[in-house]
């Protein structure tokens, strides 16, 4: 992958983990097997479990330990995409078209609690206790940081604050929990790895911002994806709550938004606004900060291949990569 | 609760049990918090807890790890429940009513989600390493079996062996997994541990079976919930599976069976085939053998007031009780 060109080991150690991946997908029941399987193929960035090796390999973990560990990470990763790729009561009322999905609800449960209880028995088949006790509570903090955006749909906010901790729950803590189980496989010490963690929590939350901004800002094309996709579920992001806060035209903005099921004309409108509001800068200025958190928090490292392509992931989000 | 009436220290246990759901449950999020304090307080026999419990209580095992385990299960349990009520797109083209659901699906997912993330925190905060694999691992195997389960539908089967395979994996492992989880906790020895967790295994065949008879024969103010609803989703069980074996009408079965979205009139009508065949008869013979199989797996035990109870929910499950 060009992410990892200059880095064979980053790439070596993805591939071992990828064969893992498959293995562990692989359920005795074909339905679920070859929609999992089919999941794995479609790619991803595996960014976690690149963080959960990168990580791994600075400590001086144990490979038979590190492979299954990453497999874990990005196995939790993906069942909390599969549950959030759920239809609902709504979506059917708007007609939403559901044969581009390969699957019903009851299969997209039962393939995500699948994946969950894979995670259990890989982490608690490769690691100490607490690790495991912080997997537990990271996932439940996923699954509040999920909720508290489910709920919070609709509802314009100015809270820059609200909107940290969610992320912070959603995404970051993910990120964090990668370098630190990677970590905590070899043998550093604990300040190591606290760095590791804080700069796994920081890059997680720059890479959120990054998304939130590009679902704004991208076209379909880029994204592959629906543009204003938060938008249009009523999610509002960061680069919503600073467009609220600070736009002049906020109160058409508010007007808008208070429609609820947005036209693709009043999307246009809203996205407008927001784009010409200085929100999109202010965003960025955001995730540059959480950037630069990441950098400092690894200067306590040893200066080595390890802590080089950590701070070349730090520039490649810093380039927008996905722009 | 009148099941415990002479058990007054099953009662107690089972009061301290409730008293740590509704700790467990509370979710920072208002929303969850209500929902699952809402299902909590809806009650329940409580059978997997009380069994932890009183495996415990055997096996000498500390209150202030006993009360969080028996917690885990059920939570377990709810979880699960929590998934099996998705509502699906089959569901929404037969018009199927969802005013009576509390929640919507993304609700359901999440309300699940944050259940299974508790049940690890709390078998791994309270147990050995071994504990939370085998956890893990019934979490895995319940999956597998609503999986197996859920892709079986509208297929008539006559194999007997797969259906029980079935409710092993959904049900009969879980009832296992609470009485070895219970009796690991104190101090006896692994012949015991395992003759416990038989007898979990062997009462959890005997309740499903029993589930699934009651299912074809009581009536809805007994069941509290629609009658033959496993046979209006095309869950064919235990008596479905033995009137296409024997019955002499089994051609007529065949055909409303294949119809799929059977009828209040066809499902009468089956139900009549299905009860004149000797099904439910032979049922409840299978489901006697698994009582007197988990009658004889706890002869191994001393005879105390702990395995005094253990054959009192034999005889209370053979009574049919919910008849």
């Amino acid at each position: 992958m060009s992410l990892w060109k200059d880095y064979p080991w980053v790439r070596d150690g993805l591939h071992k983990i990828e064969n893992r991946l498959k293995y562990e997908v692989n359920s005795r029941h074909r339905v679920i097997r070859d929609i999992l399987l089919g999941l794995v193929e479609a790619g991803g960035k595996r960014l976690r479990p690149a963080l959960v090796w990168i990580s791994g390999e600075y400590s001086g973990a144990p490979e038979d330990k590190l492979v299954p560990m990453a497999a874990a990470v990005e196995i939790l990763h993906m069942g909390t995409l599969i549950h959030d790729d759920i239809i609902d009561d709504a979506d059917f009322r708007r007609g939403i078209e559901t044969t581009h999905r390969r699957w019903d609800n009851h299969t997209a449960i039962f393939a995500g609690d699948y994946l969950f209880s894979k995670v259990f028995g890989l982490v608690t088949d490769n690691s100490i206790f607490q690790d495991a006790v912080r997997t537990a509570k990271v996932f439940r903090l996923i699954c509040e940081g999920e909720i508290e955006q489910y709920f919070s749909r609709n509802r314009v906010s100015t809270s820059v604050r609200k909107y940290l901790s969610r992320i912070r729950y959603k995404t970051a803590l993910l990120f964090a929990l990668s370098c630190y189980l990677g970590a905590a496989l070899g043998d550093i010490s604990d300040r190591e790895k606290t760095a590791l963690r804080n700069y796994g929590l920081h890059f997680g939350m720059a890479f959120q911002i990054q998304d939130d901004i590009l679902d704004i800002t991208a076209s379909r094309q880029q994204l592959g994806k629906p543009v204003a996709n938060d938008l249009s579920q009523g999610i509002y992001t960061l680069p919503v709550i600073y467009a609220v806060k600070y736009s002049k035209e906020r109160e058409k903005l508010l007007a808008l938004l208070k429609m609820g099921q947005l036209s693709e004309e009043n999307t246009c409108e809203a996205l407008e606004i927001i784009k010409s509001s200085g929100a999109v800068e202010k965003s960025r200025e955001l995730e540059h900060k959480f950037i630069k958190k990441a950098e400092k928090d690894i200067i306590v490292l040893r200066d080595n291949k390890y802590t080089q392509v950590l701070n070349y992931l730090l520039e490649y989000l810093s380039d927008g990569y996905r722009r």
